[in-house]
């Protein structure tokens, strides 16, 4: 008997609460960029108010991501919908001007990741074998998985197993994983990613790196399973996992005072070119594929670090604009909300009746390590 | 062809860089309670300063896991080794009552990594296939098994999986993800346990239970790796993971202002008691065996969570003390170590002459959930 293929499917994303269109954004942290400075400096004259209040809009506005790129981004938190700080729940700048310590930040996200879970699974009636949960953006326990699992009494039933801090390129392992448990007898594995990026913003930072990631990141959350099955949805075919040489500073995620904290070299997108070319070859080759093929005909699923990474991307390896369309629509509706935005862009491109069922799909993301993350993916019809 | 069974094996641990008495720890831990309570309320007479740091003490001592039960704890931070408040790197108590935030614990939690990542693999020279991180003490990217796998060149040829933020019981889905890794066609998962739980001791915490986390939880560093393999070893049966109900709040672990922060209900054991039966029943029933036999003949790798843990569930199924010797030894020379330490008792049991191969071995650990998880072993010879 032939086994059937692993495949990915019932994607379900959740909207965060609050949208905003990027130039509101844009404003909101420059707003919150001038009260830091100004909670730290106190000047004492309205006119020194206002001239760093004006610096430090311009700096956001120069250094952030434009909204030609990105047009609109979700949040969970309240706190970006006015300025009006002594009503915040985390961005209380007139006290802290990085926003509040961690504790807050953590509980916050558990009572977030809680309503996410319950509402991704309010429909089903059958305990799911594993719960797979996915983050990089808060650790706390019992997870939502947890209590969902304890809630709906499904303790005996279901499996929940963390995937925690690996950022951006986490799906990757979580569907190498998910697979292996299905060896191991798990007839299917729910991945739920819940990714809140905005809760970990500083606004007491204004190097260009760090305005770069606070006007990028975004909230976002989504689920889909991992199975043996038939289409539709998008079977997988192979992976690969590398570690580029010597670019070990290039990225960092950490805890730190004011929640997590990045650092993200403007050299990330030539790193990742270096050791693209052997990457492809190998994932290619995993499936019985040359990457030339892959090139020319596949759909490249480019997880959006970044607004240069796909454009400098699709440029080196020759793609034309609709290979890399998906990718871009998801960076420009939502920004990089780091592990769930590639699973975002799955989702799109199972929706698009413009890629044929049979179409390859190269799926590549990227995070600390420099860890290089693929999977080469078919649309099953 | 009949396949090799699932096999640990190669066990290795490494001592934090300071050991002491628990004796010796209770009375640090009694200066930095009175420490942190004196810079807390800066009483002025050296009659109310001394009263306040007799009250510590005694509440430390009072409520504190007593040196009948530990004997020894590990650490690799130096502020461990003296009361030299203005010298801390972390308890700086003089300054930060709580020690201080974060931050500088993830970046000394991200050193001490590389070293012991470094000092794990320094005689090997092929790179293994996967590294499994297990910790729920740091979260820091790259992480040590990133940095590894950078320095050494490995990373063409080695995945790094992060399974982190599962608590105690992290062990057991580290062994149920490997198991299915070598399904997918690794060849072998070394798994790697890194828990720095002293780096999270808040000295301005002085209710009951917080004393009884702080003078139990201490730093343990092991790895082992997974594969298809004949013995020596442990081969795995069975495993089986569960959620008790009703329990969610029962312990709780997240990251907080000042490192991380647990809570734990006095009725944990009793709930683990109430769910025991059941679990143990299906554990077995996995490699077609009764609990009634395990009770018998096999040998019991228990998390020792509490002091009181251990007895309990060892008087609750009719044990004797030879078959819980391993689990109370590992704690009594260690103190409860997170994951780090069901792999400690592991390696107990394999090195012991007086565990005959064929010994059945149930390994049992508990975590936020709360999570019950199990693997039914076998001693290879």
């Amino acid at each position: 008997m032939t086994q059937l293929p692993i495949l990915l499917q019932g994607f379900q994303n959740q909207s965060p609460t609050h949208q905003a269109a990027q130039g509101d954004i844009l404003e909101w942290i420059a707003a919150a960029h001038a009260r830091a400075e100004l909670t730290l400096q106190r000047p004492d004259s309205e006119e020194a108010r206002e001239a760093l209040t004006r610096k430090l809009k311009k700096l956001v506005l120069r250094f952030g991501c434009s909204t030609d790129r990105i047009s609109a981004r979700g949040a969970f938190l309240d706190d970006f919908t006015h300025t009006d700080w002594d009503r915040m729940r985390i961005f209380r700048l007139n006290e802290f001007p990085s926003g509040r310590p961690c504790g807050e930040r953590s509980r916050f996200y558990g009572e977030v990741c809680g309503r996410v879970f319950e509402s991704f699974y309010t429909d089903e009636l059958e305990p799911p074998p594993v719960i797979m949960h996915v983050t990089c953006t808060g650790y706390v326990s019992p997870s939502g998985a947890q209590r969902l699992v304890a809630h709906r009494g499904w303790g005996r039933s279901t499996e929940v197993i963390h995937a925690y801090h690996m950022g951006c390129y986490a799906a990757m392992p979580a569907i190498r994983l998910a697979a292996g448990l299905l060896e191991r007898g798990k007839a299917r594995v729910d991945v739920v990613h819940t990714e809140l990026c905005t809760l970990h913003m500083d606004p007491a930072q204004h190097q260009p790196e760090q305005l770069v990631v606070q006007t990028l990141f975004a909230d976002g959350a989504i689920r889909y399973s991992v199975s043996r099955a038939e289409g539709p949805g998008l079977e997988l075919l192979a992976t690969r996992e590398e570690i580029a040489p010597e670019t070990t500073d290039a990225m960092t995620w950490m805890v730190s005072d004011s929640g997590m904290q990045m650092t993200l070299s403007r050299k990330v997108p030539d790193y990742i070119r270096a050791a693209l070319g052997p990457f492809l070859d190998d994932l290619a080759a995993g499936a019985g594929r040359t990457a030339g093929a892959l090139f020319r005909d596949a759909v490249f699923a480019i997880h959006p670090g970044g607004p240069r990474i796909i454009d400098e991307l699709a440029e080196h390896l020759g793609l034309r604009p609709a290979q890399v369309e998906a990718s871009n629509a998801i960076l420009r509706d939502h920004g990089n909300m780091s592990s769930a935005t590639l699973p975002h862009v799955w989702q799109a491109i199972l929706a698009d009746a413009a890629v044929a069922p049979g179409t390859l799909v190269v799926s590549l993301a990227f995070g600390p390590g420099l860890t290089i993350a693929g999977a080469l993916l078919r649309k099953a019809g």
